[in-house]
């Protein structure tokens, strides 16, 4: 039989553990945020009647889809995107299912177009969305801003900008403009939408090319354009937008509700310096009606939303033929992996073990294999070396190799007195470990490098507010301590916490009396360490064997 | 345009939330196991030019993929499995991925056949599989007893019967039975496979029906059978089928092979009790070579096997052209699910929220996004009410339709107080408690429900090693005492952790001194309580405020 070659199909690509690794964790950082919002997980098929899949599209998207016939005829494709499945499930199971339906979805969809490998565009990827289905509330929308607020400080972004904008702006501006043609104010908004890409004089280069539209009415959209300058706060840039469409019905809404969501945003917690009223963001163009939104890094502007989406109260109802508004965000996990990559916010890893246990030589197997199993027990990744005639060398080379930052070797000398030999891979530095102390002492050693951590251990400020923006969102002990450094407030906060508990006890006690906080980096596990003395304190155990 | 009938292909099905919650819960707990065990993530397309999909299967194969050409003619098709994709990736990147590659993928196959959705086969379904490539030690094969074992107890499966098998036996048995037609003998193989279906008489009767197998060569085959029978230890049926193969040289390999499995298994932890030699087990035809394993629970043992693998050498070089032994084990989450369910071990759930916060009237919003987000920032999974003008009626009729087991209710009296009332569903209690005390009183109202636990807080046993059974796998502080209940040693574990946290102990501390333990279930989140008092008690902080 002749040697298949092995090869992948073009726009399409393999995750390789050292990809994967990253992503399996942002995967999981995101869904956790989508829970705790109270986003239920939702998974439909990749494969769907055509006629379902493409909904409303005609004819000329056919070209988007994989879409082919199966083994009894049916006209089938593989999903696109995730919300026309949604729109199906909302119309299929009706009101089995509750209102507002709040669900989240994360899986593959798949697009047949020409890819664009290089600027990060396969035809197959991931999609991360969340969608509230059934309410016109605007707390859904503010909602939608607090969720990807949640999803960039989980993954450790700082310098998101969250700009949002509301459709009926545009629809205020077609009235102002006196354009009657639908057609020539979607072109319009094209124009508009390439702000970021063009620039100022690009837009009105783009708009003087326009057929039908005055001159008088491309001065009004740049005046437009210049109101919507990010340079003031998000609420004078409401101001000017209604004072500019003070005429039209459709554009006092839109600045009303605009004001809104950045009302309730805010008192969700969402910080003002990542809200941003963007009165230039349009989005897709026959999508969405009310609320549009988008996420970019000031760090890295040229890679465009990580975090998209908006208000689209027509899609939901397609199959039910009922009328059901909904919202909602998604993430573009893959090219947030590329963009916190770029900006060296990614931690990659080439491995998921923090230790690898060698084996010397047969006869120290089973007691290689007793210490993989500790290590395991005690909740440490742990890799055992497979074969039992290696060279040492050799194993530490596999070490080295796929990055695993400590190693454990017992050969007969360590053995006989019950420990073992721990490497820490990066220094070098190797010392002896009794057997039952090897865990603790591991998770003593490594800790999983954290991009969203600083270095410091302990800290003494005088107390600003700004300073909480300091601790990184690690977990630990603190201690808040009055002028005279008395302490006035110890806790403890749990992993990815610390910064909150600090910012809570500081509100909740003697906000006024604080002079400084300390705080100590301090992991999950050597919490249960302390908690121990505690207790071996507090009950005083005779140990007197 | 016409409305579409919101429709799914036939088997294919959609996952609620409902289903979709404990099959998101088992997933996450499923790939940590694997990662404990030093396996990699690794992603590769669901789309492949169908000659790499096929391998080596035939032309009937066919039938079995979803397959056709894409735009540009190119002949693809959906994967059917995962096993063939990672040959792919070991062939193309060959030397730049170390060695032994261990690897886990988790993600959906396609199959055109005819599904079974009443017996749980879908056309689309999930496959979770750890390989291991590159290597033969029969280590690797322990370790995919292992992993098995701890996929199992992380969610809380106590009757799994790994049952593995070396196929050399079956080569063994060929040479006793002087088939020398090796069709003849795949037919022999499927009937044996079908014991636990058919039973005894059934195979004798399909043996019966086989053309060209004498009837002596059926009564061997019976024997063999007999020999087989999981009655005695592990180690005695391997004994007998030393014994009964022991003119071939490949029984007699299949059996070493078979005993130093089992012994590294046992060495790496694996429970005797849940560990079976079963020389009946067959597996697939063409595709293994040496140990072959599969799983059933005991108190389901009709939905047949919910995690087998085995050793393929062939396979993997099938690319690359070089030999590359490999082995590996595969989790069937859709079967597991179902069994889980019907052994009621699966903990259902409709809502990732553990919280609804209910919004009295649109003056009280505020207050109540206040108290969602403090319960978020606790990383207590909060889902606020998204409308200000629902009666408080209706916000309750929502949380009891997706069981959320808190409501949160804060009108003008409790806000003038800074307090909310937090109800407990499931009995109607209501209490008044502090805005700032919220989170806290909620995690202690609220553990979410665990299948290991058991409902006893306290313990007190006489020491015997089997005690430790009892011990569900939760997390908690346990004093060990001797004889006049002095304390001879206090620890702490990690949530599920704790049985294993004590048994450690009792083995390094003083064993015999120890008569008996206590034992008490606490939540992470009130170790975090316990550490705060300790470190309050430590530093003596100056609460005279």
């Amino acid at each position: 039989m002749p040697r298949i070659e092995p090869r992948l199909l073009k726009g399409f690509r393999d995750y390789l553990p050292e990809v994967m690794i990253p992503r399996v964790k942002m995967l999981r950082k995101v869904s956790a945020v989508f829970e705790r919002f109270g986003f239920e997980p939702l998974d439909t098929p990749s494969l769907e009647y055509a006629d379902i899949l493409m909904g409303k599209l005609g004819p000329e998207a056919e070209k988007l889809f994989y879409r082919f016939k199966d083994a009894g005829d049916r006209d089938i494709a593989l999903r696109y995107e995730l919300t026309v499945s949604l729109a199906r499930v909302i119309a299929q199971y009706g009101t089995n299912l509750p209102r507002p339906f709040k669900r989240y979805q994360m899986g593959p969809v798949w697009r047949a177009e020409a890819p664009a490998v290089e600027r990060g565009r396969f035809r197959e990827f991931w999609q991360c969305d969340v969608d509230i289905v059934g309410t016109n509330s605007l707390l859904a929308d503010a909602e939608c801003l607090a969720v990807d607020h949640s999803v960039m400080a989980s993954i450790g972004v700082k310098t998101h900008q969250i700009r949002f904008n509301n459709r009926k702006l545009f629809r205020g501006l077609q009235e102002k403009l006196a354009v009657t043609h639908d057609a020539l104010m979607a072109s319009v908004m094209r124009c508009v939408d390439k702000l970021d890409k063009i620039g100022r004089e690009g837009v009105e280069i783009e708009l003087s090319k326009l057929e039908g539209l005055a001159g008088n009415a491309r001065a009004t959209v740049m005046q437009f354009l210049d109101l919507a300058k990010l340079e003031g706060t998000s609420d004078a840039r409401i101001g000017s937008m209604a004072a500019f469409l003070s005429e039209s019905t459709a554009g006092q809404a839109g600045c009303t509700e605009l004001r809104e969501v950045l009302v309730e945003a805010r008192r969700m917690g969402v910080p003002d310096k990542h809200l941003f009223v963007d009165p230039t963001i349009v989005r897709g163009l026959d999508y969405y009606t009310g609320t549009v939104f988008e996420t970019t890094l000031a760090d890295a502007p040229t890679f465009g939303s990580v975090m998209s989406g908006g208000r689209y109260d027509g899609l939901v109802g397609l199959f039910s033929g009922k009328d059901e508004p909904a919202v909602g965000i998604s993430v573009g996990i893959d090219r947030l992996l590329t963009v916190l990559e770029a900006t060296n916010l990614l931690q990659k890893s080439k491995a998921s073990a923090a230790v690898l246990v060698t084996i010397f030589d047969e006869s120290c197997t089973e007691y290689s294999l007793r210490a993989a199993s500790e290590l395991r027990r005690a909740g440490v990744n742990t890799e055992i070396y497979l074969e039992t005639q290696a060279k040492l060398a050799k194993q530490m080379k596999y070490a080295e190799r796929k990055e695993i930052p400590l190693v454990v070797i017992a050969g007969p000398d360590e053995i006989k007195e019950g420990s073992v030999q721990l490497r820490v891979m990066t220094t070098g530095e190797q010392s002896r470990v009794k057997l039952d102390q090897l865990p603790q002492t591991a998770l003593a050693r490594f800790v999983e490098p954290d991009s969203t951590s600083q270095a410091g251990r302990t800290w003494d400020w005088a107390f600003k507010p700004e300073m909480f923006e300091r601790v990184p969102e690690v977990g630990g002990l603190f201690l808040l301590r009055d002028e005279t450094r008395n302490v006035k407030f110890a806790g403890s906060a749990k992993h990815g916490d610390l910064r909150n508990a600090i910012r809570r006890s500081v509100s909740e006690t003697q906000a006024r009396q604080i002079k400084t906080f300390d705080w100590y980096e301090i992991r999950e596990d050597e919490l249960s360490q302390a908690l121990c003395e505690f207790i071996v304190a507090r009950l005083k155990p005779d140990f007197n064997a």
